[in-house]
């Protein structure tokens, strides 16, 4: 039998403490499979003295990660610290110019590094892992860069922030408002004290730069990303959505398109008959178009301690195996330079809800307005408020309308928006959202 | 950059056709990725003289695979005939003694000698890959085989065949007959002239029996399977299920029990808002419960000449870069002896529909017997023939009658259905039905 694999694992938080768990509880097995043992033999973390699930006794304990980065005992380095620049960095850069493999979770160092850090262990020889930093225990990564490295891929997308899907899908089931579910979220751990980085789409930004690169070849460029949260989401657009057969997500989306790569994170429609609508809770799931393998969707968990050990763990058995190619697949030096399609340049079908005043004209106008700009329309409800029966004079009180449109393109249908916004028939700022073909 | 690597592709038909072309479409973004070239350099087929959509110049022909198989300008056999005995097989021997590698879609071959072949592949250092063999552009040999690799595989299961989900799909969908369906079937040939290989379940049963040995770690055992076809399955009731909250799909499904590893393929009901139960049409679906991962769903193409490409080309991928691990993860020497759980012992709920003489005491009969097994029911549904109201005398006549049970054993619903069977009370053999649970 091969030589054990030393591992070093920097943080020994939630995901941390999983990983060593896991790499105790099935050793035998795994030695079994890959042929070699795995072997913890060093670790740093905050506090040491913090009682722990699983004992540690004969590791090495560093209290500072950069040391344990270039101990002379490991071969590769685990970082599951977190955070893109600092510490984390430092750690994972030293490990790969001291020539050991790097593991990591942290979405948000290979976003805004990973090109770089691909570049110095493409360099060094080494391996560069992160399959836990995307979408949780879903094997995405691996998928990509492996089992689809001969498809031209069109587009990746996806439900990529369990947060957010937890809130959608109670707002939706239990037909709760937006701040309800989002402090319930927080009460039960699933949303932080400030959720801005979660509901505001920066979150599932972060995952989808590392998959577009996969997928197109390009740099990893998250600053290229339109992002939209869902805090602008009403119970009335769900109450809506469901009405015309859709469900509302937030979605991850980048796609190939004539004009560059659109990297879009915002709610969408999706058909309530479509499995990704049947995505709830904290589920996370991706979905690739590809020209040789046509639709593949990977549905899982996206995040919890024993998930994302699963993933970590699954980096470690590879290099174990000797697997050392590129981190993006493509080497480093030759991802193109991502080139950005402009969002109003999207083509697709949108959701629109007004706030009507219920008076003669209001609606020609309206009509005339998406008429101008050459948007049709696919199908329109107004729900009258209960006391305003047909053939009673308008009301002159602000109605709820909801429009569907056919394809049309995104500067088209904000150039009628902007209209009908100051025409003076509407109560308050239009919503928008779009509809993903799926 | 490295040597080429040099293919020898036994069998052009549909697969191999859409191999060929795949590799000549991409042959520069493969290059790039893997870093070496794959070429075609030797190919066998049938019929030399056949017109083909890719073009084979300056590629060797051999009339003979045997010979392609043992062919010195050859590092890689890839085997795309079909058949789990005479020319594949010894093709395949003969390459892997002669040193080379081996990539096979043949899922007939895998089921029925995949270990022996695993085992010689590793005593000759070289690799055999079958990712195409199970579930066609799903990459699920290599989500089991390398993803889920530390985690204990507790089920795998899934939609294994496109002709049976395509049938049972329609048959909801438009509320058509079997035989109606699966006739329209034959003419978009989905379906064979002779159709039992698919809707008998023998088909799923193949590719069961070896996602079973990756999950387990036992040797492939096709003959430990029990199997149900979806004949039996009538409109009544796939439009009871619907009544119920359920979809029928034929699944293969293979189960760690504490009494040994259930392996089964039979129609099953799952929940109609599982995103098991939205796979319709040709897609196939792989759902895996591990205890680390949690529950992880694969959705796509099961068959078609491009999506099985993909996955043939991935398995050349990835011994282009190196990779010759063992074919089942587990070295073939070490894989135990599967330890069938006998299907009696299978615990689950179960889906009964029968046909009951509308007559004094014939339910209390029924309930009585169920009783005696102690099998506790869910729900009954009888929908009386719309003519028979209640308060009405009973007509005397068949009147269907669907039953849910709760959890109980395959034994205790089989000798409460004979009882019934017997009692005079039902008209037609009763209907059973398992309830797989998510």
């Amino acid at each position: 039998m091969a030589q054990p694999l030393r591992l070093g694992i920097a943080g020994l938080g939630t995901v941390g403490g999983g990983v060593v768990m896991l790499l105790k509880e099935h050793a035998e097995h795994m030695a079994r499979r890959i042929g070699r043992d795995v072997h913890v033999v060093a670790v740093s973390a905050q506090n040491r003295n913090k009682e722990r699930a699983v004992a540690l006794q004969g590791v090495h304990w560093h209290e500072d990660p950069i040391a344990l980065a270039t101990d002379d005992r490991i071969d590769v380095l685990v970082e599951l610290m977190g955070g893109a620049e600092g510490t984390a960095k430092t750690a994972v850069e030293r490990a790969l110019q001291a020539g050991k493999h790097v593991v990591t979770a942290n979405k948000a160092l290979i976003a805004a590094h990973g090109v770089a850090l691909a570049e110095l262990a493409e360099r060094q020889g080494v391996g560069l892992k992160f399959e836990a930093a995307v979408a949780g225990g879903i094997p995405v990564i691996k998928t990509l860069r492996e089992s689809l490295l001969a498809n031209r891929i069109t587009r990746v997308y996806g439900i990529l922030n369990g947060t957010c899907n937890f809130i959608l899908t109670k707002m939706r089931s239990e037909k709760r408002a937006f701040a309800d579910v989002l402090a319930e979220a927080q009460k039960l751990g699933y949303a932080e004290a400030d959720p801005t980085f979660d509901i505001g789409g920066f979150d599932t930004a972060h995952k989808l730069a590392i998959l577009a690169s996969l997928a197109f070849s390009t740099r990893v460029a998250p600053e290229e990303i339109d992002i939209e949260g869902i805090e602008s989401i009403t119970s009335a657009d769900i109450e809506a959505a469901e009405d015309l057969g859709y469900r509302i997500k937030l979605l991850g989306v980048a796609q190939a398109t004539d004009s560059g790569i659109e990297q879009r994170v915002h709610p969408a429609m999706v058909p309530v008959q479509s499995a990704i609508a049947q995505v709830g809770g904290v589920t996370n799931c991706v979905a690739i178009d590809a020209d040789y393998v046509g639709a593949l969707t990977l549905v899982g968990p996206g995040a919890g301690q024993r998930a994302t050990a699963s993933s970590v763990v699954s980096d470690i058995a590879d290099l174990a195996k000797g697997d050392v190619t590129p981190a993006f697949i493509t080497p480093a030096g030759k991802l193109q330079k991502l080139k950005r399609a402009a969002l109003r340049a999207h083509a697709g079908g949108y959701y629109i809800r007004l706030s009507v005043y219920d008076r003669h004209g209001a609606f020609a106008a309206i009509a005339t307005s998406m008429a101008k700009q050459k948007v049709s329309l696919d199908s329109i409800v107004q729900k009258r408020a209960q006391a305003v029966r047909e053939g009673e004079v308008a009301s002159g009180k602000p109605t709820p309308v909801v429009l569907i449109t056919h394809e049309t393109t995104e500067a088209a249908i904000r150039a009628a928006l902007d209209e009908i916004s100051k025409s003076g028939h509407v109560d308050e700022k239009p919503q928008m959202i779009r509809i993903e073909k799926l």
